[in-house]
């Protein structure tokens, strides 16, 4: 699946700098999401959003052309930012939108929350007509995303990632859901956006912590299906990190297009490919668990859950210790952490014998045999997963 | 679409009586829902849940037989009847079969009932090869369903409803959800059962007012789309009223297959074909608003809101005054409700309006203009709504 770069949309604006911005930052990036009659596009940009531009408008024209009423729902902490952009920038494209504030944070993906949202649609007058759009990082869309496919039991939505770690993941591919006290996306449905619209611009005020966590899922894609994009990011982590416009729109867009190809095989989780992209994460699970929810960044307790999955799948002979130094590098390099001092193997094993993954009690984990490919590996012995966990301690 | 009658499994037990018994009620009927990937078998017989007959555990093998662990959702009011014939039934089809009670009533399709439901298939160990098994009324089908097909992003389920608006209506065609505090249904998802099971025993421990109030549903299918279907409503009624195997079984099979051709046609109601299946029900669901949920039984408010469209279409030229006269015969002799002298039309307008099959603001309506044909009706005059209400006082 190629991405395909659309009209350029800041050719007025950016003809005279032509010279020192780099080309392909003056386009839009396309990539598409292949689901039969639930395919949409996911459109990568860099200041695509401003008020001047009319790019969301004409998209929004193609794939929600009918709608006059749209609610944002929108994380707090960006509503005056990312939230002002997207209104002005749909301005003309519906008849009236209302804006629901969120608090940011994991707490929101709760069952309160979306009783509160459920009762905040009603009063808006909302009707399967109306479209949600959902703007801020994954709480926000997991969150705004489950509330639409349940309000009149389905809305369509638009998802405006303003994070790294939404950029990259969690606003591709239709998961929505909220979590349980018993555990995270307990509870949810696949529901897919009707459009996914990125701007880079919106990581520019992303602090530090935040950006670099999205780093996680990011190397996550090289491990388990790209080797060569592996490449690109060991050769550029450098310039992702300091946020440099060209590498971070290459970064995005390689691991939606990653993202995007295992969504379209297996949208549902039926066949067993979208599993891949669980990489590190049945640990990470129970990471987030066991240090109670918003402690630790999500894609840090997918960098340590990927280091105590290759150490499993290095113990268990499923790779050579190789690939366990090149990922240590390249997620130390992208200073993210490896290692978490407070894990509790006893607190975790219960968490992980939970987790969807876990077909009747036996313990599954996606493990690596070489950069770029991964097995979905079944009857792996408690010993060995206490062993890992106890290695990145 | 055929009923196609499977192989007949009393022939043991009925062998002696089959002078006396009619040939019809040894065999079970199969009615198909035919939805690509999504279609199940609506199976309905009489005593065909009796522990001596392995018809439940041949028809849950061949659409569930990878299942091991099932949980059944059921009404605390048939948990000792039909919910102990149903787990004898199943008897050796599943490993474990865990068991949640929930109170009877409207008041159960909650947000706090949900939540609670939720927390139970965690503490039960549920994942996604578990099989929900909802035995009850349309409360039940719709909470447990809901419950379904939103823990873990979705789990498969059997309903099997106990009450015959549950037999005829809500237990075939995947509406899901549950109440807000503003509105009935406003949260849910579209989510198919794998299998319907209906055996017309559990109707003969069923109050009677619930029993009657359900042939408004039948009722109702006469008038839409089926009009010998009401010629044969009109000549049996009194048998069908005094439970008679032979009519009920008839008239329940009858609308089973007019409900699964509809929704063949219009899953997720976006033709516009599903909403005949909404004839009455825009009334319907204002008079329960204004009764207040559980005072006015479903079928009932069904009665008087068929009673306020047919006057609607009379008023509006659409058919003649034959049709209402029929219609009032039938849903009298079935001892239905006709009129609610305490409806409060200044109540009820605004409740219409927020209805989800009213689009940007415009009352819509599903009105008859002859006996088995119903059309979807725009832009009808509030005046004239307010007429038809007050003609129902």
């Amino acid at each position: 699946m190629p991405i395909s770069a659309s009209v350029p949309i800041h050719l007025t604006r950016c003809s005279i700098s032509a010279v020192t911005v780099p080309p392909r930052l003056e386009s839009q990036l396309t990539i598409p999401v292949d689901l039969g009659d639930r395919s949409y596009p996911i459109v990568i940009g860099s200041g695509h959003t401003a008020a001047e531009n009319d790019g969301l408008k004409s998209h929004f024209a193609q794939t929600l052309g009918d709608a006059s009423h749209g609610v944002m729902i929108v994380d707090k902490a960006v509503s005056q930012t990312a939230g002002t952009s997207i209104q002005a920038a749909l301005n003309g494209s519906l008849d009236r939108i209302d804006v629901i504030e969120v608090a940011s944070g994991e707490g929101s993906k709760s069952i309160d929350q979306l009783a509160s949202l459920w009762n905040q649609l009603l009063e808006a007058g909302t009707d399967r007509r109306s479209v949600v759009i959902a703007v801020g990082g994954g709480v926000i869309g997991d969150l705004a995303g489950f509330a639409a496919a349940t309000f009149t039991r389905g809305l369509r939505f638009v998802q405006v990632p303003t994070t790294l770690l939404a950029m990259v993941d969690s606003s591709v591919g239709g998961k929505t859901g909220i979590n349980l006290p018993g555990g995270k996306n307990l509870v949810g449905s696949f529901w897919q956006p009707h459009l996914v619209w990125i701007d880079t611009d919106f990581l520019n005020t992303l602090p530090d912590r935040e950006y670099i966590s999205g780093l996680g899922e990011v190397i996550k894609y090289g491990v388990i299906e790209d080797a060569d994009f592996f490449d690109y990011l060991d050769q550029n982590i450098e310039a992702i990190i300091q946020r440099q416009p060209e590498p971070v729109q290459q970064a995005v867009a390689k691991s939606c297009q990653s993202k995007a190809r295992v969504v379209a095989e297996d949208e549902r989780e039926t066949t067993g490919r979208r599993a891949i992209l669980n990489y590190g994460h049945t640990f990470a699970h129970a990471i987030e668990v066991n240090a109670g929810y918003g402690v630790m960044l999500h894609g840090e307790a997918v960098s340590i859950g990927m280091q105590m999955a290759a150490r499993l799948a290095l113990d268990l002979g499923l790779c050579d210790s190789q690939l366990l130094d090149r990922q240590t590098r390249l997620l130390e390099a992208a200073q993210l952490p490896l290692t978490w001092a407070d894990a509790d193997v006893d607190a975790m094993i219960p968490v992980m014998a939970r987790d969807k993954k876990v077909e009747h009690g036996k313990l599954r984990f996606v493990l690596p045999d070489r950069i770029g490919h991964v097995d979905l590996v079944g009857d792996v012995p408690v010993e060995k997963v206490r062993t890992a966990i106890n290695a990145c301690r």
